[in-house]
């Protein structure tokens, strides 16, 4: 191989740098982070877009989202990783997360038998509202093919019962796998989710689940609010984990109510709130905005 | 005794028929009992000013607050309860409470060491916004005298320990019962009532829990919200029954928090919430807006 | 015709006495109007599943929502509305409207070229949530054409200029007709409706407008919001009359901002209100729950 | 005067660095200018706290504030100014505001009749909620006098006609001064400040108005509120300027209402929007968080 002067190869490969770069960080908090990396980001050439940064004072804990055009950055797009790695996280010990606006994530969506939510992401997604890839729907029912055929979407069904699970849920992550699926929205899949499925998806599977958590955990919770005379009902969206319903809260909402809903009025008023909120949570993790640190999320601007 | 014709007696009686009655009426759903009361007021001259009723299908319970002007009404104030008592309750089974707008409520407030919903309660009184008298203040601490010197209220301090507090307890309901004492207020009062005092006033006892209820039940539901990483928190009011924080919901409210918040912001942010739920449901107690019906309530418009 | 005793008739009549009457009512509040209406449901053997009252002290006005079951009901369904005309409505001088849960409103949706409200109505329709028809969709524009079709519903384009704008409502007119249209909904229809139609439809034509109203009446409500700097957005939902955005409202909803929001933002965040606020109101007009009253909107529970 | 090396002036002078300086900039936006400031104050061995900060890309504009604790910090405190103004102002154009946490802002209450801002405002006051001093409060009504003496803080009617409007406002304007008073607020003060008084404290007048501005402006919002016929209502806080209720906003609530509802329920419900929303807006200027620029404000985090 020929030797070229380094300016040389950069501007070679820079043909390439378009879009926005995201760096999402996590590490100690120490003094001076925000101006080593924001100043590698303003030498490099790089036009930072966006930051927005956060401290823990109580776990002592830092976390940093930012976003920068990538049309005139020295750094090519595909060394970003690199340099940063050999440069910042090896000296303060961070965890970080390089991201692309030119790359879309790619979402599978699992459904069961309601159609509020599936309907609210393919409408946004159909409308071009999110930047994102929806390569298949997954189901362990028939019911919301015809949905999936409206909007020209591959849709799977695997029946799950007792006896056949793993074996199922391996044919779906070898489904997800082929179809290069980086995060999975649980639109009202009225199934657990296997530890092993988590495992292979950490704080890559959002649930929506039909309470205000932690109030109501499990099943049934309009049955539950009902019954307690709550006065407010919630929807919340989570990551899953092992624990159920215990994860990760990335976005809740709420809706007044009164002695006179019924059961099924309260399963009318949280359908808007079920959707809207999951909807909610799907967009910011599309966007790169959520880093999740011991079981909280931190939601950038 | 000499014998009046009825009609006179009426009008004598009636003298004193001013303001207007409020009744609250609880039976098992029948056909016709709306167009019997309703009428029975009509006929005898009573105007009809407000009412609400609601029916609970599932309990096949029927529940109405009517509230009509005294003024024309044919019954004199003192024999409506025994009237409507025979004609009505007895015939459906009906329990209910009958309340004129001049018959004050007497409220006592129990307060700890936290200034923020006393102060709240305090303005509004002090402004007239409420049909009430508060005719003192009782604590288990001296720290907020000041506040209720300010405002003129007597303030008795009775320290609970776990050995005095039965004692106290007894002393603090001798004290409700000379100044007429209707209902009680916890304003932040940081001891668990006896049930001996719950049973004493029964549904007649609010208290603020800073949480949204069912979530974070106990002590330190802050605490508990910052550890969940909850998108929002409560604060719930409700009538003290003998299970902790468990008795009927009254009023509830959020805000809306982010991972920025700490416990001290989550602090700061709840005491608003606090203030604000406590005072709604007070006020409706003293409207005499609210019903109790298996652990949940029927609030009325 | 051969004579048969009126119980008879009754009998025979009955047996399409199903589902509920809903019947609304407006009159000038007089003292028994209550009493009487129900006792009339109830003696002919009515069963009242719903009532709502309200009186406007202000203007005197009396307003009710009465829904009964019709199975056992002495008076047969098509005679019911001559009845009450003659017992009631002549004697208070009401206005009254009477409706069976078994006689569908029919919708017809117009639209332009967003999509987020009409996919919202439609999900909703097909997922059976509303007691409605929708036959058919009108837009001047092709834009939206697939979505229909994603649903099966018949769309029809008028394209709408200053000159052929009254041809082209007449066309549309006639349309309606013909489809036996009972209400329209307005899903960000571009275009001012002429006072012709609105007075053919009146209190039968719901907008959607994206502000806060009677905050940004008009053209660009989010960059108006944007502008002034607000700090909380909002969405209307109203029937059109002859004024720019000044019909009775009947549902509002407001979302929070910041200063980082742009106007794309603003619009973002205004879809999700939108198409929410717009489905509630259409929601509340199919299940008869909505009287006007000097421009403004009584919404019964 | 004895010359001394910087380096023992520094020493020296540091022996007040206490509390934390808080610096609010606006400029052009400019790459590199976040990374210039942190690392100025991470050489100089200040600690981060709090950075938040803002670029409005359509006016192409940056906004910061950014907080650290000055312990360590080389720089004393009455010459970080002048640095600052030196070495950055300077150089990027900047307007900078630098506040330290141990001065407290000193605030004066403007009241007229009705007490429930006041008390609100008092409440927390007095439980040391906020970094503040009220050394008076102004009226032109003797009114709340009593409310001003339960707290002990001095309060100065002055009567305002027509006529003597000028004049009493240059005594107004002479004891603000006296008092070293560096903002105001109008706790529903009844009368529209003058241009002059405006002028000597610019977006340092804060003011409550009852409406979700831009609806409603003006005299008797809750009366237009009641004629239009919304479905909820709003209060708004905001810097005052020129134009009537046309300053910058700082912060909006509402609240839910229906047909239900009179003028006098409105304006109840409206209270307590009312006196929440002025203190939330009350504390974030006293926090040193908020920046105007082109009518409009940046609440910092």
């Amino acid at each position: 191989m020929v030797f070229l002067p380094l300016v040389t190869q950069l501007i070679q490969t820079n043909m390439d740098n378009q879009g926005n770069a995201i760096l999402l960080i996590h590490c100690q908090d120490t003094p001076g982070i925000i101006a080593e990396i924001t100043n590698f980001i303003t030498v490099n050439k790089g036009n930072i877009v966006n930051l927005d940064q956060h401290v823990d004072h109580g776990a002592n804990a830092f976390f940093m989202r930012i976003e920068w055009q990538l049309e005139k950055f020295l750094i090519p797009k595909d060394r970003i990783g690199e340099y940063f790695q050999t440069l910042y996280a090896n000296k303060y010990g961070m965890e970080f997360w390089l991201y692309f606006s030119g790359q879309k994530p790619r979402m599978c969506i699992f459904v069961s038998k309601m159609s509020h939510c599936l309907y609210d992401i393919l409408a946004r997604y159909s409308a071009g509202e999110w930047n994102v890839d929806i390569p298949l729907i997954i189901s362990n029912h028939e019911d919301l093919r015809p949905v999936a055929e409206q909007f020209g979407i591959p849709f799977h069904v695997f029946e799950i019962t007792k006896e056949n699970k793993a074996a199922q849920e391996a044919a779906e992550m070898k489904l997800l796998e082929e179809n290069g699926v980086t995060f999975i929205v649980l639109a009202r899949y009225m199934q657990v989710i296997s530890d092993e499925m988590i495992a292979r998806y950490p704080n890559k599977i959002i649930n929506i689940h039909h309470s205000f958590l932690p109030a109501f955990i499990g099943a049934k919770p309009y049955h539950q609010a009902y019954e307690r005379g709550v006065k407010i009902i919630g929807a919340t969206s989570h990551y899953v984990n092992a624990e159920l319903d215990a994860g990760p809260i990335i976005e809740q909402d709420v809706a007044r109510i009164t002695h006179k809903d019924s059961v099924d009025t309260l399963v009318n008023k949280g359908r808007d709130l079920e959707k809207i909120v999951l909807s909610r949570a799907v967009s910011k993790h599309i966007d790169r905005k959520i880093l999740v640190f011991r079981n909280k999320t931190v939601i950038f601007d």
